[in-house]
């Protein structure tokens, strides 16, 4: 049986990398989130299936969680020099990356043969794919009014107050090859949605129709809290909970996962949550989520898929 | 009164790069050719500008010629890795280049703005401009078919028997706006066909009508021989000689120019062939072509804009 993880960027990546650790490629999909993929300089970027592969690959930056460890920047700075954009950050390795996708993307190769082929390059053994062969760009709705997600997350640093976010074609859009695949096969047995921004990298992927399927039917399916003590491990969760009107604890992620989760993953230090997400239904596990080293993203995946696997969907 | 250098890739460089120590921003304008621009890994690279912009900005690589000096190669070799084409070389800086032109081109800035705005952030006074805003890609006719210019120069290294070469779009291809706008002003008082190749690198310049229609007016027009002591100084042109059976020597290059040039400049080394050439109607400038040292440049500069200038077209 396989278990499908829903990932975005950082946080993500993280327990993909976890679950990777105790499944065999074969048991693992990791459907990566493509509604912050975007063209820059002419290249089709991929900020969280890059994330999710270079994590998987070893290669990812410990200190940012994105990029590449020890990446050297000569492009990006000779662009400077030229009074290119410089906002987005380009380091040489990862502007590779973005080469060969675009490259293989023009030759008319699906999103989800691209990234086999650069996983494969790369030495990851399990699945990693886009949820959609299509674009299907994020929309960030502000007070400013529409911004494009990069404009929102990387130009304006996440500044702007946010009244909506919508993802252009979702509706449209079907799932990627492999994912379809697998979901005819009746391969997949339990869904976890890792601990990426609800709003930003899940909900993109739970606006397919063909997800939001999957996951009413008798699956369980578990979200591991991106919340830790009333914060944002990473990134303006918190922050567009608040905008939401929603409060920025495990409460307010079980209240936005409400009618798709069966289960939620919690930290110890939030252990104050735990009767009254009880009380809302769902299972809980309390354990430690701060997956700062490899050893803890090993026993958090270990303990997710035992409780994954205890529920009923 | 202008001075208008017809260029190519290295040899087209230098001469310009010569003509540029001895003459000011305003008195020159190095035309370049664009027959072999091309599109690679969605990017539009345009070589013999590059190597043109490189020269005058004192970046080339005195090696090879062309490229970056002290360039580095990460991207490459992480493209490499993820199995990408490697057969054409893309330093890290060079790239630089290719991405932000690709970018001010895709954003509908016109090819000659765009090389004004590369040149001005390498800080080069002297105006490059291509020599038309349009593609003119070059086609090598082989005797194992047509060959864009790349796949002959670079992925088969020349190796391949050319019957003949055409330049695709020539005929309709306008010159660039800054080249239109000096000869509508009658500002050109002399042409020089810097020792580029001339079947590959001033030929796609010659073959547009408007440029034919300057080159018969009166103006005097002088060759530089790239052909010296009966080889080429780099490059396949000695090769394209004998296989369009043109003598491999300065009188196979007057031949070619025949009509157009009414002077030549030769190496010392091809003293033998002045009294031939004169015969031929030319007049003739035997002294040091080969441009080894900046101060080579700077001289054969001087005697070729002295030599132009005592002609009448």
């Amino acid at each position: 049986m396989v278990c499908l993880a829903l990932a975005g960027g950082v946080g993500g990546a993280r327990m993909a990398h976890g679950l990777s650790m105790v499944l065999h490629p074969e048991d693992l999909i990791i459907a990566v989130n493509v509604g912050d993929d975007f063209t820059h300089l002419g290249l089709r970027i991929c900020p969280d299936l890059d994330t999710v592969m270079y994590t998987l690959a070893g290669l990812a930056n410990p200190e940012t969680g994105w990029g590449i460890e020890d990446e050297t920047w000569n492009v990006m700075n000779s662009i400077k020099k030229l009074g290119g954009p410089d906002w987005f950050a380009l380091g040489d390795r990862d502007l590779a990356t973005h080469l060969e996708r675009t490259r293989q993307l023009a030759a008319g190769t699906k999103h989800s043969d691209v990234t086999k082929s650069l996983c494969h390059r790369l030495d990851i053994a399990h699945k990693i794919v886009p949820i959609s062969e299509q674009a299907i760009p994020t929309i960030v709705e502000t007070a400013e009014g529409d911004l494009s997600f990069q404009e929102y997350f990387v130009k304006q640093k996440c500044k702007p107050q946010v009244t909506g976010v919508r993802f252009a074609g979702a509706t449209e859009a079907g799932l990627s090859h492999p994912l379809r695949h697998a979901i005819d096969a009746g391969e997949i047995d339990c869904v976890i949605c890792c601990p990426s921004n609800p709003f930003l990298s899940i909900d993109p992927i739970l606006a397919l129709p063909e997800m939001r399927e999957l996951l009413t039917t008798a699956l369980p399916v578990v979200a591991i809290s991106p919340i830790v003590g009333g914060r944002a491990i990473k990134g303006p969760a918190a922050k567009l909970m608040r905008e939401f009107g929603l409060p920025p604890s495990t409460l307010g992620i079980a209240a936005h996962y409400s009618g798709i989760i069966n289960g939620i993953v919690i930290d110890t230090a939030d252990e104050a949550d735990v009767l009254a997400l009880r009380e809302s239904g769902l299972k809980v596990l309390l354990t430690d989520t701060v997956m700062t080293t490899d050893e803890v993203r090993e026993t958090l995946a270990r303990q997710v898929l035992t409780f994954v696997r205890s529920l009923h969907g």
